[in-house]
């Protein structure tokens, strides 16, 4: 280990301190990486890339400051999710928020004539506004991908088996991926005569995972129905509960992830959707046994591109460097004990 | 190389781009970086990140967004030079206008009681908002150090030894060192009867390299004294010059620099100056034979930790990455032809 060790009572968070006068916390959210820690990120982080560039992905990075319009092409839901940074000529700048929507941008703009698919992978911050009191990350690095021009189920099974060699990369063997599909339930929805603005009621307490709420807006929609909704919501297995379910989509995915022995690491999760607002079909989350949080996740976004200028079906994940790290280091603990 | 090739057209600015409505360029001074470059700059990176793990650096990163007040104890002059970002809790925060600052926090509260030296290096954004219609950049990666603890002249040698390490491990072999000392000039202007406020109007055309300017404002002040003055700053040379003009402290420090054979890539200038106003002492920048600007720089900051609560005398230096690339790519194909 190069560099300075710190302060044997070193603060996890810089923020907690307030000692005197002249020592300043760094915003609730935020927070220094010091050199043990940066050392290892770094050996994650080049361990993925070197996966991602096997796999023929070529990394890109897009600007921090973007114009809002842009995220107001690639998400109806972001207006007031970024930061606004007012430029000195007066424009409205934001942060970047996410790095999907930019790399959409990028895609249709840099790559308008190149022979699909197209491959490409990050390694960037983003930053997102803070509810106070809450252990939100005001800023986070993710690594991920972005494939365009490969439909379902093709694209989506090279991205979840792209997903697990980045994780086995970082020494992480003990994970699951929750795989949904977002159309799954509001086509049951709708097959049960529920109309669009219940449906986004009903999916909203889906999102936030409020199984109460759930089930009290699935009794005021279809009282009769609302027992059977409410176990497809939240049931999960293997193949066995796709076949079952009539999940076409999702088993036509599972025929070639079992194919490539992802499957293994794979369960089904019907009620799962995702919080951004331009996924289209397949999502998935990554869990391990020791995290309490998704690691990561991804989805399809199949309209995305095409909103700036190419039509491109596109799937997509970002994992969360710090979580991916502490959760290899929770497993390699594990298996020492 | 991985990834696709972006369109043969492909703009090198996308924001000269404005084709279709749906076509959003990018803010003026921002850009997007292709996998090939990219490549290049990981590549570049960590062979310099190497050569400060090999010297005993430390690898840090500080959060983009700070509280403006850590800027405001760092630099009496950043007040409006940093973007401000407006919080949902109506606090103001800014993006990280540069890394010296924000690392000497870090120093100063989470290695408070660690023995110095403190070796840390970076490699971060910064962000600086811009005036329309120069070619200036909005957003620019940065790699760097900072050496903590370690007074002149031992520590500045370390870290010009430590830059010229970069440079070659980069592929940069023709590159020059300008070197000099903030309190030299401003000594001979008081030693000439030179008022404070005389002083500050004349270092200002200096640093802004209006030598017109300067020549009026030496004319008004020391009408006698102005030409010599005028020569010493527009002086450029080796150890015959600094010891000519009496830079006793740049003596001392060349001394060191012969011992370690980086002085046949110095040259001192006694007119340099430096934007940021944190130094004290030593200054520098590098030059390459074909690049019109500065690809990087640094100096003694010996106040500015102990403004955070730990009094220690620093140097630091910071190089762009775009333009030690650019400065590669240039010498590699001066040498080809």
């Amino acid at each position: 280990m190069n560099g300075p060790k710190p302060n044997p009572t070193a603060y996890t968070a810089a923020s907690d301190n307030a000692d005197t006068a002249t020592t300043i916390p760094v915003p609730t959210g935020t927070r220094d990486v010091l050199p043990e820690e940066m050392a290892e990120l770094r050996e994650i982080s080049a361990n993925a890339l070197k996966v991602f560039a096997d796999a023929g992905y070529g990394e890109v990075a897009t600007p921090a400051l973007e114009y809002e319009q842009t995220n107001r092409i690639g998400a109806t839901d972001s207006e007031d999710g970024a930061y606004r940074v007012p430029d000195k000529d007066g424009q409205i700048l934001t942060l970047r928020y996410d790095s999907t929507i930019p790399i959409a941008r990028l895609a249709a703009t840099r790559y308008s004539e190149v022979e699909p698919p197209l491959r490409f992978c990050y390694l960037q911050h983003v930053y997102r506004p803070i509810k106070p009191k809450r252990a939100q990350s005001r800023e986070f690095l993710q690594i991920g991908m972005e494939l365009m021009g490969m439909p379902a189920p093709n694209g989506d099974a090279e991205a979840i088996e792209l997903i697990s060699n980045v994780l086995k990369s970082a020494g992480l063997n003990d994970f699951r991926i929750a795989v949904g599909d977002v159309g799954f339930f509001s086509e049951k929805l709708a097959a049960a005569g529920i109309d669009d603005s219940e449906q986004a009621s009903i999916l909203h307490e889906l999102q936030t995972r409020d199984l109460v709420g759930l089930r009290r807006q699935l009794m005021a929609a279809a009282p009769e129905k609302a027992e059977a909704l409410g176990e497809v919501a939240a049931a999960r297995g293997g193949r066995e509960l796709i076949e079952r379910e009539g999940a076409e989509r999702l088993v036509a995915l599972d025929d070639l992830l079992q194919k490539s022995g992802v499957a293994d690491n794979v369960i089904y999760d019907l009620g799962l959707v995702r919080s951004l607002s331009y996924y289209t079909g397949t999502v998935f989350e990554v869990y391990t046994s020791t995290s309490g949080f998704a690691i990561g996740g991804g989805g399809r976004y199949d309209d995305l591109v095409g909103r700036f200028g190419r039509d491109l079906a596109a799937f997509g994940f970002a994992l969360n460097m710090e979580r991916l790290h502490l959760a290899a280091i929770a497993e390699k603990e594990a298996s020492v004990n």
